[in-house]
């Protein structure tokens, strides 16, 4: 085995730390019980089909570049292309038309953005329009932190992988002309503008233009500098550019009138909507190039450090091993045991795709973008990014206090970060960017849930401040749309908001309910007692003739004509965003046994619960119903339903194919789900720390617990899954460290104090 | 008068050396005996009507930067406006619609090109739409290195100033609020695509492509950075874009496609093809703000520098005081006496003509962009850009050797500049790109023209060299096409060439001449008799049948059917560009006597030259025959006719109106034959130091020689020019320094050398 040390990167500029390699590498002999590392169970070709919207392209953990095959702009007419629907992958598997590798992605969310910076490897004459030099490509391989395709029309093998902020390509080339294209003409959206800049003839440098997140805000477009280098001088570059075609007469005499124009050998800025660069190689043998892509949001010069200081001067190999062992160590924070290939595959996907997003925003050099102003700051820890609150607050971010703790409290820090420069906790947050996507008030949640959990290495007073405001300020609440009529009447109205005037109410409950949680714990009495009132509010729109939630009109009439199954698929629906009523009404996990009461006791909550699965309103793919199978374990004597739903909601949707996601990923958090539910646990109640059992999936999970915030080394669920196939079989007993446990909820406490978690299944 | 110094550029950062102001002014008021200053008589309007393509900006002399109003661009129909025709100015007076005032422009050239970075200042709600915020506009005062005007829409007095590189205006706003608009989305051209990126509320930088020159060559597109500050900080800043409207499904989702789009308080790049920025005011009452651009094609650093060095903490009043002292310290290096008030404004108007372009390249740090790969070059003198040398090898390139020696030295080194860089004497330099307009190798004449003139300070062996290599390289060689055929036949065919192949061969007879000149000078007697006798073969296409040069076949033979008057007025014509047979058989200056003979002697050469006016075949605007009017001093006894004929197109051509040029100024060439007219003297043949003696429109013509090169401090010509108010006078002796003079042409060195020439009228 090769030695070689890889930097670590530090902001701090006269204290070089190293990590080697080797010592990852030694680290993985030791603990390695496998016959395969976890890390080659990753299917990156999972979600990227059936609207998963992930990609499968090489990325580092929380890497700011993931380099992906573009396939989404062949064929606009087509179902899966881009501008054919709202597409929101660079890739979606279906397709055949490769027009590029894109750098710098999101993965699994519901919006286009980003897709740019797309790099392209051809032979023979220089052709600059996408359209006529993509191709088709076969020999597809991806593993996390690699990807690889062979290019049918060159015969072109290509390989990639990625560091934090460098995506490194690796191209076989054939003998004879080959090119290096980079077209920023062309991305996943609509927007456009760059520069690009030939520096010498192995470096060219760029700005592009991306966003607005959802076509949401039209001032919310910025640029993403990059910095390319080529292993091997070309023996001629340029840059491209299709202007526009120009009317009048003027128009008429200048020959090169909307046609594309080549400036060779230039090195000077080139700007404008449709522009790209070439790199031209004559090669007398089959000759490999290595393009090395660094990236920044803050500049030109961070984009160039950030591909210095972390590829140095490493071959792609050795940085795909690094990156692959990177992968390997986080992934082997849990181990599984039992369960089928697939099983495998499925969950250490999953987990590999809850380490994807929320990702790294801050430069090498600690340097990021500050929120609203895109001032210039530094940040001697991580500043992450990509927050869609609104999804990962029920999953996700518990499951990084438990497995990744260090992470989601610098995730809390990066929240208040964004608190100390917008004044506002962030809700839907894009590279500092508040796109103000989906509705409620979720940060909250995670700072309460974050802390109640004992991750609790963030300032919590000003975590505290920045809750309460949101929940308080009456004017000009960015993040609580209505509160005046909320606070007035309990709830908002179909006058107050267009976009769900009940489940909005669901949501600023959650938060209110955790927001008394943390008050609570920090001894914050009447805080508590205000937030505990107003955490059910929700309770004035439960309408007994339906046993539904539903929406009630300024008035406090209720809203009429009233079909509780309208809102599904999308459907506009006055009362509910995304969903219906059967789809929110349960979502109120802080209060279940109020909501069973309202409903008329266990069996009538039960009855109506199953409703929903039997009626098909159970959506998979969205948030709000994700923990409805868990909410039997409320009705005692009906944990088994829970056990049943979830073992066949896994097998259903869950599977080691590209459409083995039931929609968007929502940055991890189906995932999150997914991880929790086969592993036997979920966290039942956001800022509640508290979890729902249910039957796992492999006969022995261990958890290898963060020190730094858990006294125990590991957490070990075992059960005799292995003997469950068919699924038929049910909770029996649960031990908890040897002693008989009695409830099917167990407090996050209680289980990474203890060390061993029984279940029995007969 | 309030004294301050104003530093000199320099390259050399820690040797500070000022020139003060004061020191200038002491000067002036010494040397003034006229009640008017020679700056007070300089009317810019003049040439912005009648296709002159100059225009009424405030320019420091041979400035980077101008700040010219810009009205092209408010109706497309109209026939003044830009796209319109081929509208080469940003300016033309009968236009009444101004949209801003453009900080880089070109004067008195045939192809639009720069005419951008394009300020507004606006009052009241922010609007983007130049058509709808543009205005008209009164009150306008232009003079040397100032212009004003009111804008109607808003009443805000608008004054403008500039030095070498920065453009400086002051905007006196009203009451409220008022805006200060950056459009980078329209210019003179079809070119787009600029960045802009506010650095601070009172500073803003961007680039913008500019070229390519006539839209010849869609490679020689190139950029240029700019600077804006504000003296007063703004209360609101911000970048607008406004893209393209996006076609497809996903188009429709995005709320804000096709439409303009604020970033406000927005501090990072914004690019794309249709981009501004606005700065926004809140005056509480009448405020005046000053705004400074500074300019650079090298980089954004350097135009800041240019700005900070050029000025200082200095105000728009100091500047502009400054720049005019500039200006009528070089205006006044040629002092007249006599004429009316129209002459002494047309001649100053002229000589300001000659003084703006070739323009300054260099930053003052001196670097500049190279020939063709624009990288970057320091020069330790000027680097000269816009090289229109077809023009101005006739007329301009002498008089500044006559005037201003040492910055037609600079021209020189700045021509060799380019050939070290390029590999050739430029032909249509502009901005570090060849447009190769136009026909002919122009540079080598003016190369030794300057030699023989006696200005000696460059290297003469390179410059040589340079020109030899155009004449004698027979493969891809861009200055000389044809040269196969020219050097075996003697002339160029129309098989050879579409584009004049008469007019090419007689250009290339010229420039040999000049080779043959200057190898007489340098002692190269075998080059002296080869290009000596290639000079002269265009008398191989001289058709005694007509009596003019006609086009000859590939084979020999003429070409057939021949109309000589085909070709005037720009008709396409093959043995002549841009003129006809009339109008190009006289252009052999250099071999007027051999011309005379074969058109049959003097008498019927003067039949033939009284033809081209007489039938109107005469074209003032159009250089090939400017040299005319000055031939008939080679028929002796017919030298009143050149007197006849000057003085009628001075008093037909020039006047002092917006249309007082008889078309494009091409940079200075037609203002550098009314300044010679005008004075009494005309250089009767490029690279022959020899001047055609015709009456003068002064008494007194007092030029003030610059000793570096020659050695008297003034040459002063006299006249009774005052007694000959009707022109009908003529020239009835010629006195040298007293004596008897009997020649009607005198060469450079005698008149140098002597004190005065005393023209008496009769």
């Amino acid at each position: 085995m090769k030695k070689f040390c890889f930097p670590k990167e530090n902001h701090l500029k006269n204290q070089v730390n190293y990590c080697c390699f080797i010592l990852i590498a030694v680290v993985f002999m030791v603990n390695n019980s496998y016959a395969q590392q976890p890390v080659d169970y990753v299917n990156p070709f999972i979600g990227t089909s059936n609207y998963g919207a992930t990609n499968p392209g090489a990325i580092a953990p929380r890497g700011m570049v993931s380099v992906s095959p573009f396939n989404v702009a062949g064929a606009p007419n087509l179902p899966h292309e881009k501008d054919s629907r709202w597409l929101s992958n660079p890739y979606v598997y279906e397709n055949t038309f490769l027009t590029g590798f894109s750098h710098v992605n999101l993965s699994g969310v519901g919006c286009p953005d980003l897709g740019v910076i797309l790099t392209m490897p051809t032979t023979g004459k220089l052709e600059t329009d996408y359209l006529k030099y993509g191709s088709t490509y076969s020999n597809e391989v991806a593993k996390a932190g690699y990807y690889s395709n062979t290019i049918d029309k060159y015969n072109i093998k290509v390989e990639s992988t990625a560091s934090i902020r460098t995506g490194i390509s690796k191209y076989h080339f054939p003998q004879g002309q080959s090119n290096i294209l980079i077209n920023l003409g062309v991305g996943l959206t609509n927007e456009e503008g760059g520069m690009l800049k030939i520096v010498s003839d192995t470096e060219v440098e760029g700005i592009r233009n991306v966003g607005s997140f959802c076509y949401y805000k039209p001032e919310e477009s910025y640029p993403v500098y990059f910095v390319a280098k080529f292993s091997k001088p070309a023996d001629e570059t340029g840059v491209w550019k299709k202007p526009k075609k120009q009317n009048g007469l003027e128009g008429q005499w200048m020959g090169y009138n909307g046609k594309t124009r080549l400036y060779k050998n230039y090195k000077k800025e080139v700007l404008g909507d449709s522009i790209g660069s070439y790199f031209t190689y004559h090669f007398k043998k089959p000759t490999t190039v290595e393009v090395k892509i660094g990236v920044s949001y803050i500049s030109i010069a961070n984009a160039r450090e950030n591909l210095k200081k972390e590829t140095q001067n490493f071959s792609f190999d050795e940085i795909n091993k690094s990156t692959n062992a990177q992968w390997n160590n986080l992934l082997s924070k849990i181990e599984v045991e039992g369960g089928t290939k697939d099983d495998k595959t499925i969950f250490y996907t999953a987990l590999y795709h809850t380490l994807i997003h929320p990702n790294t925003l801050n430069d090498y050099n600690g340097e990021y973008p500050s929120m609203t102003k895109r001032e210039t700051k530094t940040t001697k820890g991580k500043r992450f990014t990509v927050f869609s609150l609104w999804d990962t607050y029920r999953s996700l971010h518990s499951l990084m206090s438990l497995i990744y703790p260090k992470q989601q409290s610098d995730m809390v820090k990066s929240m208040l970060n964004i608190y100390d420069e917008s004044g506002w906790l962030p809700k839907w947050e894009l590279n500092a960017t508040e796109t103000t996507t989906m509705v409620g008030d979720p940060a909250g949640i995670i700072l309460a849930d974050t802390y109640l959990r004992g991750i609790k290495d963030f300032d919590v007073k000003k975590a505290y401040e920045a809750m309460r405001k949101s929940a308080t300020q009456l004017e000009n609440n960015p993040l609580r749309p209505g509160i005046k009529d909320y606070l007035q009447k309990g709830y908002l109205t179909t006058t107050t908001t267009k976009s769900g005037s009940v489940s909005t109410t669901q949501e600023y409950n959650i938060t209110d309910f955790a927001i008394a949680q943390l008050a609570k714990e920090l001894g914050k009495t009447d805080d508590y007692k205000v937030f505990s009132k107003r955490s059910t509010s929700y309770r004035n729109l439960f309408d007994k003739e339906f046993n539904l939630l539903r929406p009630k009109n300024y008035d406090g009439s209720w809203f009429t004509p009233f079909n509780p199954n309208t809102g599904a698929n999308f459907e506009k629906n006055l009362g509910f965003i995304e969903g219906n009523s059967w789809q929110y009404t349960f979502m109120v996990s802080h209060d279940v046994k109020e909501l069973m009461r309202l409903m008329g006791g266990k069996k009538s909550f039960v009855k109506q619960l199953d409703k929903v699965f039997d009626n098909k309103q159970f959506d998979m793919a969205n948030e709000p119903d994700i923990i409805y199978p868990y909410l039997y374990n409320y009705a005692k004597g009906y944990e088994w339903k829970t056990q049943d739903r979830v073992s066949s909601l896994i097998k259903e949707y869950f599977t080691n194919k590209p459409a083995g996601l039931p929609g968007n990923d929502d940055t991890g958090t189906m995932s999150a789900w997914l991880i929790y539910s086969m592993m036997g646990i979920y966290p039942s109640s956001p800022a509640e720390p508290l979890y729902a059992i249910t039957s796992p999936v492999f006969d022995k999970v261990t958890i290898h617990l963060d020190n730094r915030y858990y006294k125990n080394d590991t957490l070990v669920i075992t059960s005799n899954a292995s003997e469950n196939k068919n699924n038929k079989k049910h909770i029996q007993s649960i031990y908890m460290n040897g002693k008989k446990y009695r409830s099917y909820f167990i407090s996050h406490d209680k289980l990474v104090n203890g060390k061993t978690l029984k279940i029995i299944l007969k």
